[in-house]
């Protein structure tokens, strides 16, 4: 019996919990799996209850990972860093933490400075997402064929990157092991440039004193583009500041191609204009058609051989503290 | 009988001839309509014909517009002009041009240079699309319950814009009158910047020595963002180009934007940020709110109050040309 702690039940809490129990016992490399959940709201405790994504709820940090093989930190990013310093002191000794922040080199250096030896880290993003927050939007096949980014630092123990893996097969997802800080630098680019956008867009047109007219005119062009400005602000403002270095460069390509854009209509320049989107519509049409329902083949992402499931006993020592 | 000429049978005038000829002629403000086609391209001609778009097609514009009431060119933009000036001496005296493209003020200017007083010239923009061109991709209820953009000028004959507006109501979509500078400034907010955001993003992000990387990790906010990246070069180079004094407006706007968003993410300013986030969500939710499906209420787009079946032949004259 594997016991898994989820800490914050919102959307990718509770879907992740969803999605372990309705996993299949004798398919999942982890074998039966036990839910902890635990939430300082108590009516996303509920929902997650209602939703069967949690075996039992706990009423403090303490209860929730007290013998705990996998605690997962689902909380915004900025409350990462103070639950690995109170995890710290909680867990017991061979637990591994692992978190799910669309940031990883600020919070990898987080757990490097909180959590004691005896504890393993392996940070975690699945690519996956809504733009409706909380337990309630919650989806057992949230991350089914998604891909699940997982870094690891020199010291990790095997076991434990294992045991993370295994938890991210059982719920449909597929392991990819990358850097912290290239994954910062990558998505910065194809989450969080989109999400700047979106949110630029917004705010240049209801800024606008015309903005009765141009809402009344706005259609699916429009809709998509702003997309991404719906989502959880407050998530949204932790994963810009976590990944300011990456977004800055970004931001900076994305100034350019403004400018020169501005150029080019100016100077009426048709050719240029239309290698341009030429250039995008072949690109971006490309790029589709290698992520068939942007769900990735199996082959190109498989990055480690498939293991058995782990013995989580040989790095998990039974002296808790409590 | 209404003699509708449709000059291009891309998208847009392939799927009005289909909503055409599937109105209710007695629902129809028009009664009964017979749709002439024309296409330089025979591969559209054939496929308008499959998708019985059109009654008959013509092999020629001559022929196509030769007694037709109401000839709309539904081609790019840049084709529109000279267009414009074919059809000054094909029309019969008393035919209605009309048009469907995404900027309104040339075009106009166009329309009023080449065509002579005889000819009633009425500007449409139907606010209604998709990524994917040509007939193939033609759809009847494309416009159902879609904003029709109608820019009309100081002499346009009342029953021209009659004749338009009937035509617009027939194929389920919603008039609305605007001015054609004022269209300009507000589809550059609402359609050209997004679009040109799009692009950028594909751009910056592709050119990138790490693209490889970035799109395994790219989805769906990636995805949605640069949707509109994947539609026709050919007619946004056209559309971007005959708006560009709109266009450049927002796009100074939006590196106002970035530059200071970019400062307030180096500050690590959570308070600014976190305020444009929260106002980004609200406004944006609370213009999908006005909009279920996109689809704005009746009352709020009548203009004009319900008109009679237009009576063609007060602006009609019978001296064809030939």
């Amino acid at each position: 019996m594997i016991r898994i702690s989820i800490i914050g039940l919102g959307l990718i809490g509770t879907s992740l919990g969803m999605a372990l129990r309705s996993a299949d016992v004798k398919e999942s490399p982890l074998g039966e799996i036990e839910v902890i959940g635990f939430d300082r709201d108590q009516r996303a405790v509920k929902e997650a209850r209602g939703r069967l994504a949690i075996d039992r709820e706990a009423r403090s940090l303490a209860e929730a990972v007290r013998d705990t093989h996998i605690a997962v930190v689902a909380t915004p990013v900025q409350a990462v860093r103070e639950l690995f310093g109170q995890l710290a002191s909680l867990l017991p000794a061979g637990a591994v933490v692992t978190d799910v922040a669309s940031t990883k080199a600020e919070v990898s250096r987080w757990a490097a400075a909180s959590l004691p030896s005896g504890i393993a880290y392996v940070g975690g993003h699945p690519m996956a997402g809504k733009e409706q927050a909380g337990a309630a939007a919650a989806d057992p096949d949230l991350f089914k064929g998604a891909i699940y980014c997982l870094t690891t630092s020199r010291g990790t123990p095997a076991p434990a990157l294992e045991a993370v893996e295994a938890m991210v097969r059982t719920i449909g997802a597929k392991p990819y092991y990358i850097d912290p800080e290239e994954h910062d630098a990558y998505v910065a680019g194809i989450s969080h440039l989109p999400l700047l956008l979106s949110v630029g867009l917004v705010h240049v047109t209801t800024s606008s004193p015309s903005w009765k007219e141009l809402a009344s005119l706005a259609a699916s062009g429009f809709r998509d583009v702003s997309r991404l400005a719906s989502g959880d602000p407050e998530m949204h403002r932790d994963i810009l500041l976590t990944n300011r270095q990456g977004l800055t460069r970004w931001i900076d390509e994305m100034v350019r191609f403004l400018v020169e854009a501005r150029e080019q209509l100016a100077a009426g320049d048709a050719g240029p204009l239309e290698e341009l989107l030429q250039n995008a519509k072949a690109e971006r049409d490309a790029w589709l058609e290698t992520r068939p329902n942007l769900r990735p083949g199996e082959a190109e992402f498989e990055h480690r051989p498939e293991i058995e499931r782990p013995n989580l006993l040989t790095f998990r020592l039974p002296n808790r503290k409590r």
